[in-house]
C-alpha cells in the first residue's frame, strides 16, 4: 500500500497540526501571512529579516493596475460572476512566459553565473565577474535591464536594494545584478536602467527560495491584487466598459483564406 | 472614450503608486503581506489588530494536507511542468461550494440577522436573539456547527475567539455564533462543536470584508498552501503514485446504456 | 482496494477500447466528433439525426466574436504564449451564469413544466399547458425570451425548429418553448422574440442530454470557437491593441475610503 | 480609434454570420462540429477527407480512461460541483508539455525536417531521409517512438495511416514518419513502435493546420473526454473514493528543513 508523506497540514479529532506546529497555539496568532508563505515553501520559518525582503517582493508584484491580468479577471467575473474561483484562475493564467519572464529568466541567469563561478569579496571583484559574464553573453538580451516605462530607473530597485542591505541579505544574487548594473555600459555602449522584476527575481533567489517556483510568489502577490481588482470592480465596475469599447470597434471581415 | 479608474496600482516614468501610496517609499519594506492584501480588498489599511486576525484566519485556512484541491494542484503539475501558473489555478478551481461553503454560507447566515436584528448589549442578549434565529430556522441545517473529524470541538475556533477578544475586534458575527454555539442543544437536542470554516466566516464578516469575496480571501490562503504543495511535490514526488494507485484499480465495465 | 470503474477509455497491450468499442477499427475514421462527444456524454451512440441537431446547437453556440470569454483567451496568451492550455482555461472560465445562463436557465424551466404535467396531443393542448404555465410565474422573467439585439427574432431559432423536425426530434421541450412563444403575448401584453441560446437548451433537454451538463456542451462548442480566436490572433494580432485601449485610459483615483 | 477585425462571428440585429457565412442557414444543419473546429482554426473549409482524418485524429486523443486529467476534472467537480466550467478547465490545465508533449514534439520534429529538406518522390527516397536525420540526430531521443504499454504496436498508428491513405491525405510528416518506422531499427539497433501521439501530430501536420495550436486541438477532442467523465461521475461517482484512497493513506513528517 503506498503511504503519502506530507509535512504540511495534518489533523487528528484532537489537533491540527501545520509544518509540524499546533496550527492553533503555535500558528495562528503568531505567524504572519508572508512568513507563512514563505515557511510553506521551504519547511523553514524564515527569520524577520528574511519575512521583509519576501514581502516587500510581494508587494512590488502584488498589482500594476490594469494589466492584462486584472483585465482578465474582471472580464471573468462578468461573464460567471457565480465562480470567484474561475476569475481569479483565470488572471492568473496570464502569469507565464511573457507577464513573469523576466523575474524568472533574471534569476535563473543570475543563478547559473553564481553556481559556478567562485564568488568574489567585493565590488571590484563582482565587477570584474560581472564585466566576463556579459562579454561572453555577446549580443543575448541581459534579463533584467531596461524598462519600457521606468527608462530613467525603476523606483523598486533601489528601494529593495536598501530593504536586503538592512537586513543583512544583500547576497550574491542581488551583488551580482548590482555590478551588471555598474558595468554594462561599458560593454552595450549605452546605460539601462535594473528593472523591479529582475530585482525580484534577485532578491527571491538570495533568500534560497526554490527556482522553480519563483513563479509561484508572483503569483500569490497577484492573487491578493487580483482580490482587490474585483473588490473594486464591486464598487466601480469598468468590466462591461471594456468590453464594450471592443465590441462596438469591432469590423467583421472576410476570411482569411478565400 | 470612456476612462477607466482605479485606485489601485498605477505608475509614471518616475514613481509607481499603489493604494495612492508610493510603492517603493511607503509599501515596500513597511507594509506587511497580509496587510497589504487586506488594504487591496477595502482600500482601508487595517490597524495591527485588524491585520491579526486576519493573518489568524489565512493561517487556519492555507493547507490541510491532502485535500481535493492539493491532490489537482500535484497532478496538473505532474501533466504540465512547463506550467505553474496552470497547477495552481487548477487547484484553485476546487475552491467552490463544497469546499469553501461553509465559511461562505456562516458568514451569509450570520450577516442577515447581524443586519436586520437589534443588536444586544450582553450575553444574555444574544443567546436570546440566537435561540430566537435558530427556532425560526427550523430543521435547516446551521452553517459552521459540526465537524467530521474534531467531533469534540475544533482547534482553531477558541483560539480564533481569543486572538479577536486580545484586539478587541470581536464584533456581532463572531458574537452571533458564540451565542449559537451556547443554545443550540435546547433546540437540536444535542451538542455540535462550531467548527474553524465557520468561525474564519464569522471573523471575516466581522473585519468588515466584502461578503462576495469571503471565498476570494481562502482562496489567497489556499494559493500559498498549494505553493507549499507543489514544493513538496519537487522534494518528494507522489502524484505519479496517485496516479498509478488510480490506474491499477481501474476496471473497464459496459457503457451505461447498452 | 478500491476499484474504479468507467466505460470510458482502456487500454491493455494489444487494444484499445472506448465506450465498449474498438478505438481504432470502430471509432476511428467511423465517428464524427460530434457523433462522439454525444455517446461520451450519454453512453449511447445516437442517431444520425440526433447527431444533426446536436452539432447545429454546437454550431450555433462556437462563436459569437468579441466576446469577453474571446477577449480573455487573447489576453491571456498575449500574456502567457507558452501556454495554450491556459489561455483556452481562461476563456472557458468566463462559461458561468450569465454568459451561458439562458441555455441552462431555459432548459430547467420548461424540463419543470415537462417532467410535472401531462404532455399535450396538439398546439392547442400545448399553447393551453403554456398559457397556464405563464399565469403562474407572474412577474418572473421567462427564460429564452426577449434578445438584446436580435428584437424582431434571432435568426437561429426557426432555424433549429426547423432541423428537429425534420429529423422527428422535435420533443416536449421545443414544443413548450414553440407554444411560450405564440401565446406569451397574450399574458405579458407585448411580443418577444424566442432566443437562440434558450431554442439550444430545449434542443438539448430534447436530446436527453443530462441537465447537469448542459453547460459543459456550451463549453465544448466554446472550445472549438477558442481555438479559431487563437489562430487569428497568430494571424492577425489584436491583444495588446485591446490591453492598450484600456491601459491608455486609465484614471488614478484616491481610494475609496480614504 | 482602433478597429478590431474578425472573420469569426458577427452580428446586426437581422443576421448572424460566421465565417463569413449565414450561420442559421448555411452553417446549422449543415456542417458537422469536427468540420467547423476544423474551419475556425484555418478559416478555409475543409474537404470531406480533410474532416474525416481530423475526426480520426480527435478520436484517437478524446479519452484514455482515468488519466491525471480526468482525475483531476471529478476532484474538481467534487470540490466545486457548482463550476462545471471549473472542472473542465481544471482538466485541461494538464494538457501541457508531458501529457501532450509527445504530439508536438513529433510534428514539430517532422516539420523542421521537411520544410528544410526537398521531398522525396518514393519511399526509397523516405527511407534515405530518414536515416539522415536519425543519424545526424545521435543519441537524441526521437519524438513519437516508443510507448510504455503498446510495445508491440499501437492500435492508432496503422488505422491513422489507411484513413490517410485512403482520403489521399497520406503528406509529407506521415510519410517521413512511416520511414522512421522502418529505418530506425538500423540506427538504433532495436525496433520501437510509432505511437499513436506522434502519428496524430504527424497527421495534423500534413493537414496544413498550425504547429502552435496542435494542443490546441488535442485539448478540444479532451474537452469532449472529459464531459464523458463528468457524466459518468455524475451516474457513479468515484471522486470522493479516489480522495479518501489518498487522504487515508496519509503519514505526517517532520518538515524537511529541521
Amino acid at each position: 500500500m503506498t503511504v503519502y508523506e506530507t509535512a504540511l497540514g495534518a489533523s487528528t479529532p484532537d489537533t491540527i497540526t501545520l509544518l509540524g506546529q499546533d496550527l492553533a497555539r503555535d500558528v495562528m496568532g503568531n505567524v504572519g501571512f508572508g512568513e507563512l508563505a514563505f515557511w510553506l515553501a521551504t519547511q523553514r520559518r524564515p527569520s524577520p529579516g528574511e519575512t521583509r525582503v519576501f514581502e516587500a517582493v510581494l508587494a512590488a508584484l502584488a498589482d500594476h493596475g490594469f494589466t492584462p491580468t486584472a483585465i482578465v479577471t474582471r472580464l471573468t467575473y462578468l461573464s460567471a460572476p457565480d465562480s470567484v474561483q474561475g476569475a481569479l484562475a483565470a488572471g492568473l493564467l496570464g502569469g507565464g512566459s511573457r507577464f513573469l519572464g523576466v523575474t524568472e529568466d533574471a534569476s535563473r541567469f543570475l543563478s547559473s553565473v553564481v553556481r559556478s563561478a567562485e564568488l568574489p569579496a567585493d565590488d571590484d571583484g563582482w565587477d570584474a565577474l560581472a564585466l566576463e559574464t556579459l562579454r561572453a553573453r555577446g549580443k543575448a538580451r541581459i534579463p533584467g535591464l531596461g524598462h519600457h516605462v521606468h527608462k530613467n530607473g525603476d523606483p523598486r530597485t533601489p528601494r529593495l536594494f536598501q530593504i536586503a542591505e538592512e537586513e543583512g541579505l544583500l547576497g550574491p544574487h542581488l551583488s551580482l545584478f548590482a555590478a551588471i548594473g555598474r558595468v554594462h555600459p561599458r560593454v552595450l555602449g549605452k546605460t539601462l536602467p535594473l528593472n523591479g522584476a529582475g530585482t525580484c527575481g534577485a532578491a527571491l533567489a538570495d533568500l534560497g527560495l526554490p527556482l522553480e517556483l519563483l513563479r509561484g510568489f508572483a503569483l500569490l502577490a497577484r492573487t491578493a491584487g487580483l482580490i482587490g481588482q474585483l473588490a473594486e470592480e464591486l464598487r466601480n465596475p469598468v468590466a462591461n466598459d471594456i468590453f464594450l469599447s471592443v465590441d462596438t470597434n469591432t469590423r467583421s471581415i472576410a476570411p482569411a483564406e478565400e
